[in-house]
């Protein structure tokens, strides 16, 4: 998987920073994560593709998380698309959306699926044979999830020395799934460790935006390769993230820490912070491992 | 009056091009003329103040002239906004930004008040000591309007070598509106001519986007000083033009021309024309005085 940033701004705008939108290409695939106002310009800036994109997960019914989709869609209509879209979002957001396709008099030309989120437990919203994708509760002012995107178990490889005309396909097919192939006696003729070898270990990319501290969430998280999680404030604003229902630079950390995550990306700044450099001084102390998000930054997972 | 681009790119998105807004300084205050996706970043690149936004026109609710509102109205709710601000825009509007402040959860500190536009005559809006707003109808798919910005006289100014202890501030008010100043027996004192003498003349400025060639259009910008209207496509294009109800570099120019307008200026260029500058080669020949809309492009009137 790769994660890219396209946004990591929060609501008040910021010269160069836009607001929450993320793409996560997985296989030939591209999950778009958030859609805030803009997205389509740095979907072309950073060489996202419409038809790559089949799904796309809105955390959130807050301005910077979602007013780019009505664009977004309607150019993906008019640039002549068919295939299927699936958004999955909280309740709302059919409302807000078949609203303005209604003035703007938009008849799609493909089908679009708006998938509700209303689970407060983590469930699952999609899967393929290679990935699932859930979505868990966050803790934020009006109804917020994250999102868990968890690869399958990768089929093995075949070792290419151990071909023979005795292997059938089904024997091959059932060593690449780990599995040991027997014979009519039950007992084992090949073992999967001897004629295969592993490939990539499935890797978990975990998103968090936006969210109050809460170690409710470190269940849902915990072990991911890459965390995404809201840093609006720095420490000193602590209160002002209370009031808010958003983190610090230190609370996202030491969530990171607490779900021993592998790896953390630190994202949505307040337009206060001229400067972000202060939020990795905040977090690394805590959590090393650790990257801010801004525009254009691509972590491989 | 000072008009400055602030994008006049179509809707399907281009790098470095970006939709319909537009602002109009009139004195000391900014007029907002559509606002598409991302003006918000755009204001803050150009240098337009949102404190000095009180009136913003919205010519239709195809989302390339209005998807950037919702996410403008609440940066303004949060930096603390508590004047007033009216948005003019055809039916659906009010509808469309209450169904997205209740899943936002938004709560305005500041009146927002939104006027309808209906009226197909020209129809004043907007009124002050200095200036009328009128809408007037356009031709295109949905109900679309133009705007137009006439200035009102303005005051002549005092000569100062004209100072003296006889003339009262009654009678230099009376002077700079242009009226004579008569004694008791009703002869004439003072004249305006003699005591004053004029500024800038009153300016007009006519905005036209998104509209199909039409003559119906001629009366209400006849002799504008300056005429924005929309150039989608180029002659070529003449026939994807009418059937989307769009105009041509062509037809803009013939509009300006018989409108006897003093200076042009193109935009709303389709993302299927990656140069802008045969726009020129094809509207200048009809009609000289022409500018096309790039992101800063600023006329004075």
């Amino acid at each position: 998987m790769k994660f890219k940033v396209l946004g990591a701004g929060s609501a008040t705008p910021v010269v160069g920073r836009y607001p929450s939108a993320f793409a996560l290409n997985h296989e030939n695939e591209t999950f778009l994560i958030d859609c805030g106002e803009g997205t389509q310009w740095r979907m072309l800036e950073f060489g996202v593709k419409h038809h790559k994109i089949n799904h796309i997960f809105i955390s959130h019914l807050h301005g910077d998380h979602f007013l780019g989709l009505v664009g977004l869609i309607s150019s993906m209509n008019s640039l002549g698309r068919k295939q299927k879209l699936t958004v999955y979002a909280p309740p709302g957001l059919k409302e807000i959306i078949t609203i303005q396709f209604k003035y703007q008099e938009t008849r799609l030309e493909f089908d679009l699926v708006l998938i509700e989120i209303i689970s407060e437990e983590k469930s699952p919203l999609f899967e393929s044979a290679t990935i699932v994708v859930s979505s868990f509760p966050l803790v934020h002012r009006i109804s917020t999830f994250g999102f868990l995107f968890e690869e399958k178990i990768k089929p093995r490889n075949f070792k290419k020395d151990k071909l023979s005309e005795e292997i059938s396909l089904a024997n091959i097919h059932q060593l690449k799934q780990g599995k040991d192939v027997l014979d009519e006696n039950g007992k084992i003729k090949y073992t999967s460790e001897e004629y295969t070898f592993s490939t990539d270990l499935p890797k978990t990319f975990a998103y968090c935006s936006d969210t109050a501290y809460s170690e409710s969430i470190l269940p849902f998280i915990q072990n991911a390769d890459l965390l995404y999680h809201e840093s609006t404030f720095l420490q000193d604003k602590i209160r002002r993230a209370e009031e808010t229902f958003h983190s610090t630079a230190t609370q996202a950390a030491s969530i990171a820490f607490k779900s021993n995550v592998k790896h953390l990306v630190l994202g949505h700044f307040s337009a206060r912070y001229k400067e972000i450099e202060p939020f990795f001084a905040e977090a690394s102390g805590i959590f090393p491992n650790l990257t801010l998000a801004i525009g254009g930054t691509e972590i491989d997972l």
